[in-house]
Protein backbone atom coordinates (compact mmCIF):
# COMPACT_ATOMS: atom_id res chain seq x y z
CA UNK A 1 0.00 0.00 0.00
CA UNK A 2 1.00 3.32 -0.87
CA UNK A 3 0.60 6.83 1.16
CA UNK A 4 1.34 10.14 1.33
CA UNK A 5 1.37 11.23 4.99
CA UNK A 6 0.48 15.38 5.08
CA UNK A 7 1.18 17.11 8.05
CA UNK A 8 -0.47 20.20 6.93
CA UNK A 9 0.31 23.89 7.29
CA UNK A 10 0.96 26.32 5.60
CA UNK A 11 3.92 28.19 6.37
CA UNK A 12 5.23 24.45 6.26
CA UNK A 13 3.33 21.47 5.19
CA UNK A 14 4.93 18.05 5.57
CA UNK A 15 4.87 15.54 3.05
CA UNK A 16 6.12 11.50 2.87
CA UNK A 17 5.16 8.80 0.34
CA UNK A 18 5.98 5.67 2.16
CA UNK A 19 5.00 2.09 0.61
CA UNK A 20 4.16 -0.09 3.13
CA UNK A 21 3.34 -3.62 4.63
CA UNK A 22 2.84 -4.91 8.01
CA UNK A 23 6.02 -4.53 9.69
CA UNK A 24 7.47 -3.25 6.93
CA UNK A 25 7.72 0.42 5.10
CA UNK A 26 10.21 1.75 2.43
CA UNK A 27 10.45 5.52 1.71
CA UNK A 28 9.48 6.85 -1.74
CA UNK A 29 9.73 10.66 -1.44
CA UNK A 30 9.66 13.15 1.27
CA UNK A 31 9.64 17.12 1.62
CA UNK A 32 8.29 20.04 2.87
CA UNK A 33 6.15 22.78 1.09
CA UNK A 34 6.89 26.34 2.49
CA UNK A 35 4.85 29.28 1.98
CA UNK A 36 5.76 32.59 2.97
CA UNK A 37 4.25 33.81 6.37
CA UNK A 38 3.78 36.93 4.82
CA UNK A 39 2.29 35.68 1.49
CA UNK A 40 -1.57 36.73 0.74
CA UNK A 41 -3.78 33.73 1.69
CA UNK A 42 -5.23 32.67 -1.15
CA UNK A 43 -2.06 32.66 -3.22
CA UNK A 44 -0.83 30.50 -0.36
CA UNK A 45 -3.35 28.10 -0.78
CA UNK A 46 -3.29 27.90 -4.69
CA UNK A 47 0.62 27.31 -4.40
CA UNK A 48 -0.01 24.51 -1.78
CA UNK A 49 -2.72 23.21 -3.62
CA UNK A 50 -0.64 23.02 -7.09
CA UNK A 51 2.25 21.16 -4.82
CA UNK A 52 -0.24 18.71 -3.48
CA UNK A 53 -1.50 17.94 -6.37
CA UNK A 54 1.58 17.39 -8.24
CA UNK A 55 2.92 14.87 -5.44
CA UNK A 56 -0.56 12.75 -6.15
CA UNK A 57 0.08 12.87 -9.43
CA UNK A 58 3.84 11.94 -9.43
CA UNK A 59 3.34 8.61 -6.73
CA UNK A 60 0.03 7.66 -7.49
CA UNK A 61 -0.75 7.33 -3.44
CA UNK A 62 -3.87 4.79 -2.53
CA UNK A 63 -4.31 6.90 0.14
CA UNK A 64 -3.71 10.07 1.72
CA UNK A 65 -3.14 9.95 5.64
CA UNK A 66 -3.42 13.85 7.02
CA UNK A 67 -2.79 14.60 10.54
CA UNK A 68 -6.22 15.41 12.48
CA UNK A 69 -5.56 18.71 14.15
CA UNK A 70 -7.52 19.95 17.32
CA UNK A 71 -7.70 23.14 19.42
CA UNK A 72 -4.31 25.06 19.76
CA UNK A 73 -3.78 27.72 21.87
CA UNK A 74 -2.98 30.01 18.61
CA UNK A 75 -6.15 30.46 17.07
CA UNK A 76 -4.20 31.51 13.83
CA UNK A 77 -1.81 28.20 13.84
CA UNK A 78 -5.29 26.27 13.52
CA UNK A 79 -6.73 28.30 10.91
CA UNK A 80 -4.12 27.90 9.01
CA UNK A 81 -3.51 24.26 9.56
CA UNK A 82 -7.19 23.77 8.64
CA UNK A 83 -6.81 25.86 5.06
CA UNK A 84 -3.86 23.48 4.68
CA UNK A 85 -6.09 19.94 5.41
CA UNK A 86 -8.89 21.76 3.38
CA UNK A 87 -6.43 21.50 0.43
CA UNK A 88 -5.51 18.14 0.82
CA UNK A 89 -9.06 17.28 1.32
CA UNK A 90 -10.02 18.71 -1.64
CA UNK A 91 -7.14 17.87 -3.96
CA UNK A 92 -6.94 14.33 -3.18
CA UNK A 93 -10.69 13.79 -3.52
CA UNK A 94 -10.66 15.56 -7.04
CA UNK A 95 -8.26 12.62 -7.90
CA UNK A 96 -10.35 10.32 -6.24
CA UNK A 97 -8.33 9.12 -3.69
CA UNK A 98 -9.42 8.50 -0.44
CA UNK A 99 -8.49 10.79 2.58
CA UNK A 100 -7.96 9.01 5.88
CA UNK A 101 -7.47 11.33 9.56
CA UNK A 102 -4.81 10.12 12.67
CA UNK A 103 -4.47 11.61 15.49
CA UNK A 104 -0.81 12.20 16.70
CA UNK A 105 -1.07 9.98 19.47
CA UNK A 106 -2.25 7.36 16.92
CA UNK A 107 0.63 8.21 14.90
CA UNK A 108 3.06 8.49 17.84
CA UNK A 109 1.92 4.79 19.17
CA UNK A 110 1.96 3.23 15.79
CA UNK A 111 5.76 4.12 14.92
CA UNK A 112 7.41 4.35 18.55
CA UNK A 113 4.96 2.21 20.69
CA UNK A 114 3.87 5.34 22.73
CA UNK A 115 1.45 7.59 22.17
CA UNK A 116 3.47 10.05 24.70
CA UNK A 117 6.77 10.22 22.49
CA UNK A 118 8.26 13.21 22.17
CA UNK A 119 9.70 14.62 18.57
CA UNK A 120 13.02 13.79 18.78
CA UNK A 121 12.23 9.79 19.58
CA UNK A 122 9.15 9.94 16.48
CA UNK A 123 11.88 11.19 14.17
CA UNK A 124 14.70 8.61 15.45
CA UNK A 125 12.16 5.74 14.51
CA UNK A 126 11.20 7.27 11.43
CA UNK A 127 14.75 7.36 10.75
CA UNK A 128 15.08 3.49 11.85
CA UNK A 129 12.12 2.08 10.33
CA UNK A 130 12.84 3.21 7.14
CA UNK A 131 16.30 2.60 7.08
CA UNK A 132 17.40 6.06 6.72
CA UNK A 133 21.15 7.21 6.90
CA UNK A 134 20.17 10.88 8.24
CA UNK A 135 17.37 11.76 10.19
CA UNK A 136 14.46 13.46 7.57
CA UNK A 137 14.69 16.85 7.99
CA UNK A 138 12.57 19.35 9.72
CA UNK A 139 10.55 17.81 11.66
CA UNK A 140 7.50 18.41 9.48
CA UNK A 141 9.16 15.94 7.17
CA UNK A 142 9.34 13.20 9.44
CA UNK A 143 6.10 13.73 10.84
CA UNK A 144 4.58 12.95 7.45
CA UNK A 145 6.59 9.94 7.07
CA UNK A 146 5.43 8.80 10.24
CA UNK A 147 1.88 9.44 9.54
CA UNK A 148 2.43 7.63 6.43
CA UNK A 149 3.78 4.41 7.92
CA UNK A 150 1.19 4.62 10.77
CA UNK A 151 -1.53 4.22 8.39
CA UNK A 152 0.29 1.70 5.94
CA UNK A 153 0.57 -0.56 9.31
CA UNK A 154 -2.77 0.09 10.33
CA UNK A 155 -4.22 -0.96 7.30
CA UNK A 156 -2.37 -3.51 6.43
CA UNK A 157 -3.17 -4.79 9.95
CA UNK A 158 -6.88 -4.71 9.58
CA UNK A 159 -6.38 -6.27 6.57
CA UNK A 160 -4.76 -9.63 7.99
CA UNK A 161 -7.07 -9.62 11.05
CA UNK A 162 -10.01 -9.29 8.00
CA UNK A 163 -8.11 -12.19 6.10
CA UNK A 164 -8.41 -14.31 9.23
CA UNK A 165 -11.45 -13.82 10.64
CA UNK A 166 -12.68 -14.65 7.05
CA UNK A 167 -10.71 -17.82 7.36
CA UNK A 168 -12.24 -18.59 10.79
CA UNK A 169 -15.65 -18.32 9.31
CA UNK A 170 -14.29 -20.86 6.61
CA UNK B 1 -18.78 47.49 -6.28
CA UNK B 2 -20.31 44.78 -6.53
CA UNK B 3 -19.67 42.24 -3.41
CA UNK B 4 -19.84 38.54 -2.97
CA UNK B 5 -20.55 37.82 0.67
CA UNK B 6 -19.82 34.03 2.10
CA UNK B 7 -21.10 33.25 5.61
CA UNK B 8 -18.55 30.27 5.52
CA UNK B 9 -20.14 26.96 6.50
CA UNK B 10 -19.96 23.41 5.24
CA UNK B 11 -23.98 22.13 6.33
CA UNK B 12 -25.12 25.92 5.49
CA UNK B 13 -22.50 28.38 3.57
CA UNK B 14 -24.61 31.58 2.86
CA UNK B 15 -23.99 33.66 -0.53
CA UNK B 16 -25.62 37.08 -0.74
CA UNK B 17 -24.31 39.29 -3.81
CA UNK B 18 -24.88 43.02 -3.78
CA UNK B 19 -24.40 46.07 -5.80
CA UNK B 20 -23.59 48.52 -3.18
CA UNK B 21 -22.03 52.50 -3.15
CA UNK B 22 -22.34 54.96 0.45
CA UNK B 23 -25.89 54.46 2.14
CA UNK B 24 -27.03 52.42 -1.04
CA UNK B 25 -27.12 48.73 -1.32
CA UNK B 26 -29.27 46.15 -3.82
CA UNK B 27 -29.38 42.61 -3.62
CA UNK B 28 -28.41 40.67 -7.05
CA UNK B 29 -28.98 37.09 -5.82
CA UNK B 30 -28.35 35.15 -2.37
CA UNK B 31 -28.69 31.77 -1.23
CA UNK B 32 -27.74 28.84 0.93
CA UNK B 33 -25.44 25.88 -0.18
CA UNK B 34 -25.78 22.65 1.87
CA UNK B 35 -23.87 20.09 2.27
CA UNK B 36 -25.06 16.53 4.28
CA UNK B 37 -23.50 16.64 7.52
CA UNK B 38 -23.40 12.93 7.02
CA UNK B 39 -21.63 13.33 3.64
CA UNK B 40 -17.47 12.23 2.87
CA UNK B 41 -15.91 15.62 4.34
CA UNK B 42 -13.87 15.75 1.04
CA UNK B 43 -17.00 15.70 -1.17
CA UNK B 44 -18.84 18.22 0.96
CA UNK B 45 -15.69 20.59 0.17
CA UNK B 46 -15.62 19.85 -3.89
CA UNK B 47 -19.37 20.14 -3.73
CA UNK B 48 -19.32 23.41 -1.84
CA UNK B 49 -16.09 24.64 -4.19
CA UNK B 50 -18.39 23.99 -7.61
CA UNK B 51 -21.02 25.99 -6.40
CA UNK B 52 -18.52 28.90 -5.01
CA UNK B 53 -17.01 28.79 -8.24
CA UNK B 54 -20.81 28.93 -9.82
CA UNK B 55 -21.51 32.07 -7.96
CA UNK B 56 -18.00 33.91 -9.44
CA UNK B 57 -18.65 33.07 -12.90
CA UNK B 58 -22.17 33.73 -12.72
CA UNK B 59 -22.61 37.55 -10.89
CA UNK B 60 -18.72 38.25 -11.52
CA UNK B 61 -17.97 40.05 -8.29
CA UNK B 62 -15.44 42.88 -7.78
CA UNK B 63 -14.83 41.59 -4.38
CA UNK B 64 -15.36 38.40 -2.23
CA UNK B 65 -16.11 39.70 1.67
CA UNK B 66 -15.73 36.33 4.24
CA UNK B 67 -16.55 36.22 7.76
CA UNK B 68 -13.60 36.12 9.81
CA UNK B 69 -14.46 32.98 12.42
CA UNK B 70 -12.58 33.30 16.03
CA UNK B 71 -12.31 30.05 18.26
CA UNK B 72 -15.67 28.24 19.30
CA UNK B 73 -16.35 26.30 22.07
CA UNK B 74 -17.26 23.37 19.35
CA UNK B 75 -13.85 22.52 17.51
CA UNK B 76 -15.64 20.69 14.73
CA UNK B 77 -17.78 24.01 14.26
CA UNK B 78 -14.26 25.72 13.54
CA UNK B 79 -12.86 22.77 11.39
CA UNK B 80 -15.51 22.76 9.00
CA UNK B 81 -16.30 26.70 9.11
CA UNK B 82 -12.58 26.90 8.41
CA UNK B 83 -12.62 24.35 5.76
CA UNK B 84 -15.25 26.23 3.57
CA UNK B 85 -13.15 29.63 4.31
CA UNK B 86 -10.84 27.68 2.22
CA UNK B 87 -12.70 27.01 -0.24
CA UNK B 88 -14.00 30.06 -0.79
CA UNK B 89 -10.32 31.59 -0.63
CA UNK B 90 -9.16 29.23 -3.23
CA UNK B 91 -11.65 29.81 -6.06
CA UNK B 92 -11.85 33.28 -5.78
CA UNK B 93 -7.97 33.41 -6.20
CA UNK B 94 -7.83 31.16 -8.64
CA UNK B 95 -10.53 33.68 -10.19
CA UNK B 96 -8.12 36.63 -9.89
CA UNK B 97 -10.78 38.13 -7.23
CA UNK B 98 -9.69 39.79 -4.07
CA UNK B 99 -10.81 38.35 -0.86
CA UNK B 100 -11.18 40.30 2.40
CA UNK B 101 -12.24 39.49 5.51
CA UNK B 102 -15.03 41.03 8.20
CA UNK B 103 -15.37 40.21 12.05
CA UNK B 104 -19.34 39.75 12.61
CA UNK B 105 -18.97 42.94 15.35
CA UNK B 106 -17.80 44.67 12.23
CA UNK B 107 -20.74 43.36 10.28
CA UNK B 108 -23.19 44.15 13.02
CA UNK B 109 -21.85 47.80 13.35
CA UNK B 110 -22.00 48.25 9.80
CA UNK B 111 -26.31 47.07 9.30
CA UNK B 112 -27.15 48.14 12.58
CA UNK B 113 -25.16 50.61 14.08
CA UNK B 114 -24.09 48.56 16.61
CA UNK B 115 -21.82 45.65 17.18
CA UNK B 116 -23.30 43.92 19.92
CA UNK B 117 -26.65 43.58 17.63
CA UNK B 118 -28.80 39.90 17.67
CA UNK B 119 -29.61 37.99 14.97
CA UNK B 120 -33.01 39.32 14.31
CA UNK B 121 -31.80 43.11 14.12
CA UNK B 122 -29.72 42.17 11.64
CA UNK B 123 -31.89 40.10 9.61
CA UNK B 124 -34.70 42.83 9.98
CA UNK B 125 -31.81 45.82 8.77
CA UNK B 126 -30.89 43.66 5.78
CA UNK B 127 -34.58 43.42 5.05
CA UNK B 128 -34.92 47.23 5.15
CA UNK B 129 -31.69 48.33 3.75
CA UNK B 130 -32.44 46.37 0.57
CA UNK B 131 -35.51 47.11 0.69
CA UNK B 132 -36.56 43.73 0.63
CA UNK B 133 -40.23 42.48 0.52
CA UNK B 134 -39.54 39.22 2.62
CA UNK B 135 -36.43 38.97 4.78
CA UNK B 136 -34.00 36.62 3.64
CA UNK B 137 -34.01 32.86 5.25
CA UNK B 138 -31.89 31.20 6.88
CA UNK B 139 -30.34 33.25 8.80
CA UNK B 140 -26.66 32.30 6.82
CA UNK B 141 -28.06 33.76 3.70
CA UNK B 142 -29.12 37.59 6.12
CA UNK B 143 -25.85 37.25 7.03
CA UNK B 144 -24.11 36.62 3.08
CA UNK B 145 -26.44 39.92 2.47
CA UNK B 146 -24.83 41.89 5.57
CA UNK B 147 -21.15 40.73 5.12
CA UNK B 148 -21.36 42.11 1.15
CA UNK B 149 -23.66 45.41 2.12
CA UNK B 150 -20.79 46.03 4.90
CA UNK B 151 -17.59 45.84 2.61
CA UNK B 152 -19.35 48.00 0.18
CA UNK B 153 -20.15 50.40 2.57
CA UNK B 154 -16.48 50.65 4.11
CA UNK B 155 -15.07 50.41 0.60
CA UNK B 156 -17.33 53.15 -0.91
CA UNK B 157 -16.28 55.14 2.51
CA UNK B 158 -12.65 54.59 2.23
CA UNK B 159 -12.66 55.90 -1.61
CA UNK B 160 -14.56 58.75 -0.70
CA UNK B 161 -11.87 60.04 2.15
CA UNK B 162 -9.34 58.95 -0.71
CA UNK B 163 -10.69 61.30 -2.96
CA UNK B 164 -11.31 63.83 -0.14
CA UNK B 165 -7.66 63.72 0.83
CA UNK B 166 -6.97 63.93 -2.86
CA UNK B 167 -8.94 66.78 -3.60
CA UNK B 168 -7.42 68.41 -0.12
CA UNK B 169 -4.02 68.00 -1.57
CA UNK B 170 -5.02 69.75 -5.17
Amino acid sequence: MRVLGVDPGLTRCGLGVVDGRLGRARMVAVGVVRTPSDGEAGERLVYLEREVDGWLARYAPDVVAVERVFADSNVTNVMSTAHATAVALLTATKRGIPVVFHTPTEVKAAVTGSGRADKAQVTAMVTRILGLEVAPRPADAADALALAICHAWRGAQTARLEALAKQARA
